[in-house]
Order: structure tokens, then sequence, then C-alpha cells
């Protein structure tokens, strides 16, 4: 392995690819751990800052995946990476590849294919909050270059492995996002509820939250139950549940908020109790969700 | 205020209406707290364990209501209520009338106006629950009703005041199981992703509940950017969202599972977007929930 940097550092030398609003972020958080830090971007004019920062503008991406056995890609698109390491790929042998760029479980999997040791990563952080612990990455493929290099990527953030499959961390960045966006719109959802009577939605928050905590508890139980395969109601029932979410149609429509979003909650529960599972648990909607009811 | 109880305990008579599993939990729990407890149903023979625990069985709903100041009824729905309530009335005068029969808040403020001084209640949670603190009951109506009688509520549970006007306590209710089904469907779609890559719905859940902890903090932001009327993006804009959501639905076309939970996030999103929204915060969402988007 070639080290084209010339320092006493003890961190070990790192090279990233892509000089995005991301690309960048990653490549100051490695320079300021102390990591001699090599940059490549297709506009070179992208790396001023770092480079005045002490990082080393590498004038080609051979050069720059030579410099350091721990190459990490940070670019626009997978095709974007293919196009990029595609002349390249005699030169990650023997090196990790950690690919940061935004993309599918599949590509990931392809990906995967081109080093001897490669990693997949996903980013649930904005660029101004890497470097710092708020900042949740997660990897996966092979564990062997995450342990090796898990101190290294420690510095862009809490840095979590998922598996060795390289799709994981695609799937579950989407999925965790998936469970953002459901719990956001349910929130916006009662907050323009709660707003047609005059509550506002700070007010209507703490409550919100605070029952969103009991609803963690749910999750831990059901999780149970999906692994179980048994979805015996320790609590309400689905035709409970879809009992009171009739409610939530009506207040909605009394209060001349949007229907669609509860009139969807009752949809599926009615998928799932039409699949029988009216006397079952929650959890039950997973099948609606694997498309089995 | 006549009091046909006989008892030297100190704790304010109560009478619950209404046998039904949730009404026998109601009057249980101030039976065991010691309540001096009158109780009426229908059909007198579902209050056999009440009796023998030490409660007073009423021949006629008027009896009952004349037995104590605090009169609890939970009847199967608003309309078992009026057809109890509406010939005793007058009997009502000068008592706190607390309706805990689940109903919309329009019905809730049309009970509020038959006695001098109501309460309006929900229950969020199931029988077994009852008189303990993980029952959480919310009460809107009478301020000074709920002051003077908080004691006796809360040894149902968790009792909390949201506001006069009668209908919050079930607009509160269904807006808080609303974000509870929002973020269960989205916890169930993951799983059935993640589930189609061989991950465990428990290998997955504690991750979601970390997440779904992190989620909390946008749910403080957002409300308070929807009080201001401002949604600057401070994290991700909505164009952001909107990317990674179509990863969310590629990803579960991919894996088989169901599309249409994604899709939907997506269109909310594209509404907003379409708004005018594309740069603003996930907060803008709300726009769309008020029909205004």
């Amino acid at each position: 392995m070639t080290d084209t940097t010339n320092t006493t550092s003890h961190r070990e030398p790192v090279t990233v690819l892509g000089l995005g609003l991301m690309g960048r972020a990653l490549a100051a958080a490695f320079l300021e751990a102390g990591h001699p830090t090599t940059v490549w971007n297709r506009t070179p004019d992208k790396a001023t800052d770092l480079v005045a920062g002490g990082a080393v503008l590498a004038p080609s991406a051979a050069d720059a995946i030579r410099a350091a056995s721990l190459v990490v890609v940070c670019l626009s698109d997978t095709a974007a990476v293919r196009d990029a390491l595609a002349p390249h790929r005699a030169d990650l042998a023997g090196r990790t590849l950690v690919n940061l760029t935004s993309g599918t479980s599949d590509e990931a999997r392809e990906l995967a294919t081109w080093s001897d040791d490669h990693l997949d990563g996903a980013i649930m952080a904005i660029p101004e909050s890497i470097g710092r612990p708020e900042a949740f990455l997660l990897f996966s493929g092979s564990r062997a270059a995450f342990d090796r290099h898990r101190d290294s990527l420690g510095r862009l953030g809490n840095a979590t492995f998922f598996g060795e499959d390289p799709g994981l961390a695609s799937l579950y960045d989407v999925a965790l996002l998936g469970v953002m966006w459901g719990t956001l719109n349910a929130f916006l959802h009662g907050a323009a509820l709660l707003g047609a009577a005059k509550v506002d939605a700070t007010a209507f928050a703490p409550f919100a939250n605070q029952w969103i905590g009991s609803v963690t508890g749910f999750v831990d139980a059901y999780a149970a139950q999906i692994d179980r395969g048994d979805y015996q109601a320790e609590d309400a029932a689905l035709e409970t549940h879809l009992a009171t979410m009739k409610y939530l149609v009506r207040e909605s429509a009394a209060a001349g908020v949007d229907t669609d979003w509860p009139a969807r909650l009752q949809a599926l529960t009615e998928r799932a109790i039409d699949a029988g599972h009216a006397g079952a648990s929650y959890a039950s909607l997973v099948e609606v969700f694997r498309g089995r009811a």
C-alpha cells in the first residue's frame, strides 16, 4: 500500500472521493481528527478550503485511491461511483472501499463486488453535524473492515455496523427515515386537527412526545410478536383500533382538515381485518405490508 | 346533595353509570381506593362482583345519580348516554357529570350543556390498567370541577386536564392515537422491508426506538415552527426528503413489500412541494393536512 502523505500523525491516512457538501464535511472531519487526508473531485476547485486546512488534492482518482488504505466515496449517485471507480478497480485491491453515496441496497450489493473489503454506508445527518455524536452513520458489508477502521469511521459520527449484507445500511436508512415520516405525518395531522380547535402545536407537542415514548413499548412488544409469528392481542384488538380510527376520520371531517390520512390508516386496518386479524394485535398489520393480507 | 351511602370513609362518594368492561374497571378502582361507590347498569347482573366488593347497586339511574356529587358515565356510545340521562337532567343540577363514554368532540360539547359542572374524558388504557399510573385519562370542560375532583379522578390513573373546551379530551385522544398508528404503521412497514432482507423485527426495533427518540426533537422544533407560521428548513428541506422517499418506494418494490404506504408519504410531500414548500422544513406538511396545500 502506498502512502503519499508525509506526516508524523498516528492516524491512518484516508482518502475522500467526491467533494459535494457531504463529501467536504467528511474530509473536514477526518482532517480535524488528525488523519492525513487525500481528496479528489471531478472539479478540483471544491477542494480549496480543505487544502488550506491541510488536505492533499490528488491529481486523479487513481492517485487518490493509492494514497490510503481507507477510501471513502461520496458522490451524487451510484452511476457517478461506477464512472469514477470503474477504470481503477485494480487499484482497489487490498484497500477498504467505503461507499457513502446514496443508493439502493441492490446498488450497494453490486459495488461490494468491486473491492476485496467493502463497506456500504448511509448517513442520517446533515453535513453540519458530521464529526459530532448526533450524526448517525450506518454501515454494512465486511465486518472485518468495519472493525479495522472503526476508530476512523467513528470520527465522522456515531458509526454503527448492521450486518454483512452490504445492502443493509441502505435498507435501515430508508426504513428508519420511514419511521420518522410516519411519526411526523401523524403528529402534523394531529396538530392540524387540534389547531382547528385553537390548540397550539406547542401545547400538543409535549403530550405527543410523551405518548410517542409509550409507543416505543408497543414497538418492542410487536417486534417480538412478529418474530414469533403470533399476533395475540395483549392490549387492544384490531377491531377496537378500527372503531377509534373511525372517530379520527369523523373528527377530521368535522374540523375541516384532511381525511385522506386517517382514511388510509383505516383502510390498512380493514385489510388486516379482512384477512382474519380482527381479534389480533396491531402487529398483524405487518402482514398487510408484507403483501400477504 | 343526598348521600345514600353509610360509611366512615373520608373519600367522596362516587357513582358509576354503565358497567361494561371499562365501567366495571372504573367502579372497581374507586372501590379499591375506599370511595363509597354506587353503581347502575341497565342489566343489573353486571354489578354482582362489584356489590360483593362493597358497591351499592342503585335500583334506577335516578337513584344512582342522587347518591353522589361525582357521577361518572361510561356507556357504549353517546346515544346510550342521552337515553340514560335525558329523563334525569334535573337531578344533575349541582353535581359533576364526568362523561367517559367514547364519542366525538361535538358530542362532548352537546353533553356539556346537560349539567352545571361537566367534564368530558377519554381513556387511553385497557380496563386492566385502570387504577394504575400507566392508565392515561384525558379530561376537558370545567376546570373548577376537575380541580375539585382531581384526587378522585386520579385514582383511576394519570388524570390530565386539557382545557375548558369540553371537546378537547376527545380530540386529544384521537390525535394521540393517530400519532401511535402513524408511528406503528411506519415501524411495521420497515419491519416488513427489513424482514425481506432476513432482518428480525427484534433486531430493527431498538434502532427504530432510538431513532423515534430523535424524532421527538423534530416534533418540538416543528411545533414551534407551526405556531410561528415559519417553516424554515433548519435541517433537511422537503425536496431532500422527497428524494429519499423515492428510495423507500424503490426498495419496497424491489423487496416485494407494500409500496402504497411509502407512495402515500411521497404524494403528501409532493403536494406540499407543489404548494411552494420545496425549500421548507417538513413542518410545512401541516398545510397539506389543514387542507391549504
